[in-house]
């Protein structure tokens, strides 16, 4: 059976689109309408359709309905909040070495959305302990990993960090804090041999007094990174890079425990 | 038992680390030497000391032993062959929405660095489905899943994708090859309703023939972007981006079956 | 004496400066008053003062009076018409070997601010030859023009370029215009031998159908680059690159005649 | 008369192109022969003849000869020695508002390259301090500018900057040199009201120091940018960015005395 032929039932969460710049993130609940610019849409309408089908709002626009999944969530949360950015999230994962089974310090906790792409690919056996002074913070957090269905994967601490993580013998530390270097020679301590610290910053002088620290601590293979993403407006005879973009997010350096 | 603790044996992959600018992946089998251009290292005299201690070299350079780990074979497989970068390969796989459980089509297989990578992450009860037409890359891509151990998450088909994907309702297919337009239909019909399309190409007329043949085909969600990754020479009076970089990989197109 | 001893009087333009981010070209007029959301100056206050001093606007707030330059008038009018960035500008320049005494054949005019960069480097002796159909723009840039008193440097031409270039044996032919690759033969012949060509475009198709075309002319050294600038913000423990910026203007290609 | 019509004369400077990416600056002198990797060319065969004709070498390759311009001279310093790239020499002399008849103070001097550049745009009537403190540099660039024909132009100062400018009153100050900030006050004294400072370094460390001097100095307008190029490989479905570029040259601070 396709999964086009899925019917959606209530309490699903679906991806209205509207075109390649505009879709939002809806459940679908008995009885709710959905506002926008473009009109309402009646969800109670929406309930037994199919996914990819169509639905019009009261407005006239068309919008098509498709099956909401962990990357829509992900832009859902890094848009409400300041969060890394899901290039930065993607390079980060891969030189931490995260992978099935990995046990990983995370700091802060922020938002969740890097606690949830870390805790994606941990799966199975592996954990995410993410550590977060600002309760508020953590429970925003905590009710994001939760509605991902990530719990499973995520241990929160609500310490900080700088006075110490609990874990022995990790995989991999990532650092996403304004202070990234008083948590170096901590990281180290809980590290395994072999282990990585990968550690995020917007400014130039975190990253100097990082690296510095990482050096003095007897981090080898130390190297800092910058991605830069150009989006494109692609069509014939008007191809180009767009005229606006983000100029910058931040650095990302990583190193290895020996 | 901290793996700091763990003994080296015969038949382990190590990395015998230099600097920040090269170390060396190596099998310690018994009797065997390892020649670099800062000496030789008897592999015996590695057995049986723990990770993260120090080997001289005949020329009297000083090495450190670290556990290999998935990184550094992705790096060594990326070194010998023209394959994706690996900021180009966490792109794709963010995405891709690639976790754990994904039905993944890939095309090509050539080295078997991104399926490797696609691997990983599928893990457990997810497989990827990789193309290949040229038998001899199959052969050595399959030599290189095995030697990671991911070979219960890959299947490796022997066929040219442009004659159609054997498997349907596929949650994504991953494009690397030189004519990705002519897969794009063939794609849209094995993906199911909401699953991603990502294909990876150097040229922008290969970016301008798919991304207009995925809007033919009613893709929808169509953005391509680029990923420029800048290296830093980080050290106080002396930061600055590294001199020499790579100026262009390739461009990131991806979309959405509706 | 210094320049900094000079009254400043009635008809003189001047730059009022609030901060980095802020400040006016404006023209000290009798009886005329400044209005800014800053608050109002009147002008008549400011006849008769030193360049370099302060002004307090009816808001209380203070605003440095500077001499304005070529720069400012060049900032101006870039800012009220869709120009060639300054940065495009000064390589275009360059690229095209403009110096004292060089005949340049420009299209199109535009608002005149490129012509006006070209003639300023033109002098003594030189000659900026520029096309533009459009009879108003052409009005426009004169007025410019002869704001900046660069008129003996310029002859307006109000001509279709592609109908022929009425020079011969010019130094160099720079396009900033819609369809470059139809004025490559026709800059062929107009170019001396060793002359230059350098076009301006804002999409990398005109740039493929340029190239070729130049290519197939004869021209050669025939080179394509793009000039992206990220600005900077720089703050100790704040530095970083700005978090938005331009991320595309144009392509320069440029050749030499053979 | 064409150029193309004027006859080669021996001592004449000649550019011999081979194609896009390899050319040579030579002298035409009697008796010469010009060796390459290509063969070899008889200069005297290249005496008499017109501009853009070919020659052969002794392994059969066809060279055009060109006249050779200033921008193959600058090409050709820039090649030998460090120097600012010539993207960057264009944007100084922009945001230095450099233009006939603007006195400009430079330090150092080096081999001469922006000097140059410099000298090209203030003539007639202006002038360039250039400061140097290494007396064989200065020759060298002596050597340089008058080979250019730009030595009336063009005062060298052998003189240590940080000791102070004789100049006043000038127009602008422009800094390559690796400890700017020592000539912020300096150079604020020497420049007029509303005069302009520009100042290139390599690293981020160099750039803090001189824009913090900068504003406690009273500079205004104070901006800091960094031009990176990109340069492409043009050629229909091969279209796209070269694979290795200079990712890095350095970063330029700019100002204005109030």
């Amino acid at each position: 059976m396709e999964s086009s032929g899925k019917l959606i039932e209530t309490g699903e969460e679906v991806l209205l689109y509207l075109n390649e710049r505009k879709s939002w993130l809806v459940r679908v609940e008995a009885g709710k309408k959905f506002h926008s610019h473009k009109g309402i849409v009646d969800l109670d309408g929406v309930v037994g359709r199919t996914y990819g089908s169509e639905v019009r709002t009261t407005l006239g626009a068309t919008l098509k309905v498709l099956p909401a999944d962990y990357l829509d969530h992900l832009e859902r949360i890094a848009r409400r909040t300041q969060v890394i950015y899901p290039k930065d999230m993607a390079y980060i994962t891969l030189m931490a070495n995260v992978r099935s089974g990995s046990r990983v310090v995370e700091c802060g906790t922020g938002s969740g959305a890097l606690t949830s792409y870390l805790a994606s690919h941990v799966r199975p056996g592996g954990k995410v302990f993410t550590y977060e002074v600002r309760e508020e913070f953590q429970e925003n957090a905590r009710k994001n990993i939760e509605r991902l269905g990530l719990e499973d994967s995520v241990e929160f601490r609500l310490k900080d960090i700088t006075e110490g993580i609990d874990e022995r013998d990790v995989d991999a530390v990532v650092l996403d804090m304004a202070t990234p270097w008083l948590v170096v020679g901590i990281a180290y301590r809980a590290l395994r041999t072999g282990g990585r610290i990968v550690s995020f910053s917007p400014t130039i002088n975190q990253v100097e007094r990082t690296v510095e620290e990482m050096r003095k601590t007897g981090f080898v293979g130390v190297k800092t990174v910058e991605l830069i993403m150009r989006t494109y407006k692609v069509k014939v005879n008007e191809t180009r890079p767009d005229m606006v973009m983000v100029g910058h997010t931040g650095y990302i350096v990583s190193g290895r425990r020996c």
